[in-house]
């Protein structure tokens, strides 16, 4: 039996009058050759494809997603509208969101040594909206370093320091894109000090003291990174939050500014 | 040294203008004593407990939100506006978060021996906004079995099943809540049929027949749920998503609906 | 039809001359009232139960697991023992393991202001083996501060110090169970510091010095902990890791010792 | 100043006579190409490096654990005993663990269509012992359909499946190596039915069909996968197991069988 000769369910009417919002495909993991605009990094993406479908349609059709995904070679910032479009034109949508969640990584030199090693970010590039204007955001994960400025200001010697989890994601004007090596630098500046995959004793002495000269509370960072996000001309919308994951409590503090 | 001679680092000025629109504690783990209307429920929530902070204060009191959450002995939706404006008077705020989520725990009856057993359900509660009119919002993860109408349409017998994940959370009127035994029903009428943790051979005769004789796409789901909440005067909005695990596949399928 | 009329096919006799060694159900979520020797605690546990199956039977029978957990109201680690024979029993097999995970909360007090607060920890009791000697083991994780020799030695001023999680497991003379109240303490006693839900600003000191002068490696954490179980006459094996989440790096530091 | 200059605290003496099973980093997150015989793939690994600590010595060196991943352009499954036995080396070591597990990618062609796509496995490798016979092990988790013999006897029409996860671990005489290749397809003969990422509908009512005439307990999974295993003369050791992530319930079934 052919395709032709089973029936196409899902392209029946339907009559209950309701349009779904999106409708596609979650969690398909796939290795993910990423153009970062300079060199070609390979990585693997948990993706997520969805289109709006019309009150009159039954259902939409999923294997054309992953089709789309599997025709793909490469993965760019500047070639996600290009993809939002194709898909909604094979999906036969006016509106969806593609996401792309990867883990990115970025050479780093430790402070002192110089040693070299990589860094993970984990990343994610969203497409949502329409045929002519989808939105393109980015989104990155950076941890630092924060080191409370109540425990230094208050205690003999120390203060409690701990990993946070800087979240940045913007909305970006589509012809100048910002690069995940910008954003994880600006994350870095809004700790208390960046991390390295690989230090050396005379780079732990160095971040060590870096962050206690640097105190921030999880408000500190939040506006730090705001302040500079503020700076941007390309920047049109951004989300930051900040987690850090408490050394003297069982749980995490946390901030958030949007604009 | 008492708490008064040590310095306020946090009660001191901020200069960056910058107001922060959440700032709190998240990831705190606590017993959760729940009052349905009828009954107590004791569980175990994860809280998250957020304010907004202005521009010209440097950052929040942690500790108040933990003492806030240490002083409560029970919790029901019908507090949970008085909740939301004891923490925003404790830390001085004018809006603010709080969610709580939680396994919620449902006796039912097996369909055919009438066999008693637990079904366990994810539920959350939320209060977002300010101190007079906070919006409360209720959700559940309600878990069912799905069937898929082409699978079945188009082969001589059987037809793929999974399970999947329907979430439904709605914003509600105040002064009429709904329960979550009402929106675990509500979801379990969306899927081709519901799950029990317990099922005799004879039940489980009548959940593959009955899942086979009602098969659904998972734009059915999202569209049969969508119906059952459009006639509910209490649901002022909602959103409705449901993930089907596919059983022939890697991946999930997912539909999304919201009012 | 009734129950007898069905076929039970997994009653039926298997020619592939192979034996089981566990088989059952996972991840059941139930509420799980647990009675630690003094008090009844109300948590929610994940539970796992197996049986071994002989070579000559096709399959066990899996709502018997359910329908026997749906019977226990209150679980203590003195019972352990006659529920994994209970089991055994009503499945039919020589041998099995049961496992129940779940937060545990104990209440703390600030170490100066003495605040009351709830401590959450990660607790799992297991039984495994035959009906006679079933094994029954304890596993607590308690989270600590780890503050860093190196990084004190080495810089001017500060320390990194991060979050760790100390896992003990032990295995106990039957007739003398260890609580998991002491073996909470025993841990906090391994890491630089303790961690509390609620502090005040003078905890806040105590524990920031307290750290300070207690700098630990990982390899310390697991070798402390290890004396302290070394003395206690009712422990017959244990199992002890320490994961630190560096403060300093994206990834973990790891230490474990087995007795 | 420079490192010689900086004191060695973990290169210190210990004096409370207590080895240390492992001693490492976990969780390190690094770009992967993996050598697979054939081809080079390009994957994401989950990295975990831990050796033995005598009893005299203070702490580890976790610097050179990162340095020696840092310094692998390609890993292999042939390549693991050097790479072992190189980690002891700059160790300075007498045993030790390394384990990596990453998402691998297999091409596979719809069963009716012939479709392309990629299907995702979740593999590890890892060795384990001395340095001149450590152990390698390979697994891999092989989602498959499964469809129950039980539901499909007793039921009129249609029959409960789901997806499943098989996990294969294998021990193997090194100058013997297995593919993970060999070892999906294995799995996939054990469930009831493949999956892959892409299907048209010929291929949906192909493996509907297959599914439903190929019906498996979960402990028929299994021994089935055991009995090919057996057959291996590579194989010296194995634990397989099988967990259904059952339709009709909230729970999974599970069985697991070692040699």
């Amino acid at each position: 039996m052919t395709e032709n000769q089973i029936p196409d369910v899902q392209g029946s009417p339907d009559v209950r009058e309701l349009a779904i919002n999106r409708v596609g495909v979650k969690k398909i993991t796939l290795p993910f050759a990423f153009f970062n605009g300079k060199e070609l990094k390979n990585t693997v993406a948990e993706a997520e494809l969805l289109v709006s479908l019309p009150k009159d349609k039954k259902g939409t059709h999923m294997s054309r997603f992953i089709l789309l995904l599997m025709e793909e070679k490469q993965f760019a910032l500047l070639e996600m509208k290009a993809l939002h479009q194709k898909m909604l034109k094979e999906l036969n949508a006016t509106e969806g969101t593609i996401s792309f969640k990867f883990p990115y990584f970025i050479e780093k030199n430790a402070p002192v040594s110089g040693l070299k090693s990589l860094m993970n970010y984990q990343a994610q590039i969203i497409s949502n909206g329409d045929f002519d204007k989808p939105e393109i955001y980015l989104e990155i994960t950076v941890p630092v370093t924060s080191l409370c400025p109540c425990s230094k200001e208050i205690s003999k010697y120390g203060a409690h320091n701990q990993r946070s989890h800087i979240i940045i994601k913007v909305l970006f004007d589509e012809t100048q894109p910002i690069s995940l090596e910008e954003l994880a630098e600006i994350g870095e500046k809004g700790g208390s000090c960046p991390l390295w995959a690989a230090l050396k004793r005379p780079d732990e002495k160095f971040v060590t003291e870096a962050a206690y000269e640097n105190p921030k509370f999880v408000e500190d960072i939040v506006r730090d990174v705001a302040l500079m996000l503020n700076q941007d001309k390309r920047v049109k919308k951004y989300r930051i939050s900040s987690e850090n994951f408490e050394s003297i409590h069982n749980h995490s503090a946390f901030a958030l500014i949007e604009k």
